[in-house]
């Protein structure tokens, strides 16, 4: 297999030219629309059906009509076929064909697929440093959980502490509670339980977060929780770690400098995880 | 003059194809980017001067360069020249140029203006009978008064009650203070005083809001504060109206189909603000 090159489906169909979207798309006047980013491995999508789902949720409460089933399974094959690793991001938006903030009933939905070269973690990579981010989450509970296209919450998280002089910021909800990283789930292991920040009042509900709560739910790994954390909760924790697509499970070494405890839970959800020949879960 | 052509300037030159973003924008991809709705009259932007402040307000906030100032009097001046009647939108997006939620400190503002045809309120037009849409605003204080590109409170509030059916829908916040329409500000006249709802922790500081507060500051209107407003203050109010730049001042005649008080000071501020040839200030 090759490395991953740079292609982008627009509706379905391989666009050569510079894709784009007409001017009046919804996604862009109002982010009203829902993405998913996939990681791809030996050809196929990681934990390909929970993003189907998450997206399937998500367009469902907004209202969007989903994309035809049979194209959007089609193109995600098709982007996937032969990469050994790529990074699949897919934008479904209401379209355009209304003027204002109510949607029309018929509008075409209009969704991209773009596939970008990406390297998968290392195994020897070195685990996170987060920092606090000032930017707090609104609470929301029609938007949490949702990868809608509103995110200027985690923009202004990341124009604080930018990547890659930062590994990832820690958010907390506008209650102190702990929330996410901008861009993956925070877990902590504490006395063999694992308890991760519930998704009901703002953040995503990660992929990868409902792959270990299910592994955990199926005893394959520690008993986990949604639970209320607070910042505490994660310095008294025996292992931290944080849970994307992209990312896997990533071990936490600090967090605002303080340095936290290490365990080995984190590289043993990487192995369950990630498919490296061995098998693994990521259907 | 004429009636208004649709018509479009991407970075402030007139594209005569279908204009269209890069796929990869960070307006499309996060919201990452603000807009600007004007009403323009006999060949000028109304309140323009009020609507490039608050979109310099929100591009300091999020760190994004304004586009030039010549270019964009320029292009506005150029879109509103020899127009009777027209609705100005600009977007001012991040642009494209990096990846994941960090923005490029370089990163290229990227702006569209469109021009699209409009008609202006006609004095006889009906008062608005508004409902309570059940969609409440979250309190971010971060994001609160921007005209920004995350509208999907405001879609998910039209999606219940739809335009043209429903009129307007008033949106309360997290904790049941009115916050505004989905488009346009609220004022409520008491006792000769009047009130509209805060904007530091949700909703839109619209201009002609600042207009009629400026008014009121100078004496020409009623004395007004921004206050903490509840529904009751609504039904207990002696006038309700609501401000935009499209639908000026906008009386309100009915909330969840309870009648409300009618008065004449939304007609008052329209024949202020609305240039009909003997002037106004609409500058």
């Amino acid at each position: 297999m090759n490395a991953a090159a740079s292609a982008t489906w627009h509706n379905g169909q391989r666009v050569d030219a510079l894709p784009s979207l007409a001017v009046d798309n919804r996604g862009l006047a109002y982010g009203d629309g829902l993405f998913e980013t996939m990681a791809v491995r030996d050809g196929r999508v990681l934990l390909r059906e929970r993003h189907l789902a998450r997206l399937a949720t998500g367009l469902a409460r907004f209202g969007i009509a989903a994309p035809p089933a049979d194209a959007l399974a089609a193109t995600l094959g098709e982007a996937a076929a032969g990469n050994a690793a790529a990074c699949l991001k897919l934008i479904v938006t209401r379209g355009a064909g209304s003027r204002g903030y109510t949607p029309a009933t018929d509008a075409p939905t209009e969704w991209l697929l773009q596939r970008l070269p990406w390297s998968p973690p290392r195994q020897d990579r070195p685990p996170a440093a987060l920092r606090t981010s000032s930017v707090r989450l609104a609470l929301q509970p029609l938007l949490a959980g949702l990868k809608h296209l509103n995110r200027l919450e985690q923009v202004l998280a990341r124009r604080e502490f930018p990547a890659p002089a930062h590994d990832e910021v820690l958010q907390l909800d506008a209650e102190g509670r702990v929330a996410c990283a901008s861009a993956a789930n925070v877990f902590c292991l504490r006395d063999g339980r694992l308890r991760t920040p519930r998704v009901d009042r703002c953040g995503v509900a990660g992929v990868l977060r409902a792959e270990v709560l299910a592994l955990s739910a199926s005893g394959v790994l520690p008993p986990a929780t949604e639970a209320d954390l607070v910042p505490d909760d994660v310095y008294g924790a025996d292992e931290v770690f944080l849970t994307s697509s992209l990312r896997g499970a990533w071990p936490v070494a600090a967090l605002d400098g303080r340095p936290l405890s290490q365990g080995g839970l984190a590289s043993r959800i990487m192995a369950l995880w990630w498919p490296t020949g061995e098998g693994g879960h990521g259907s």
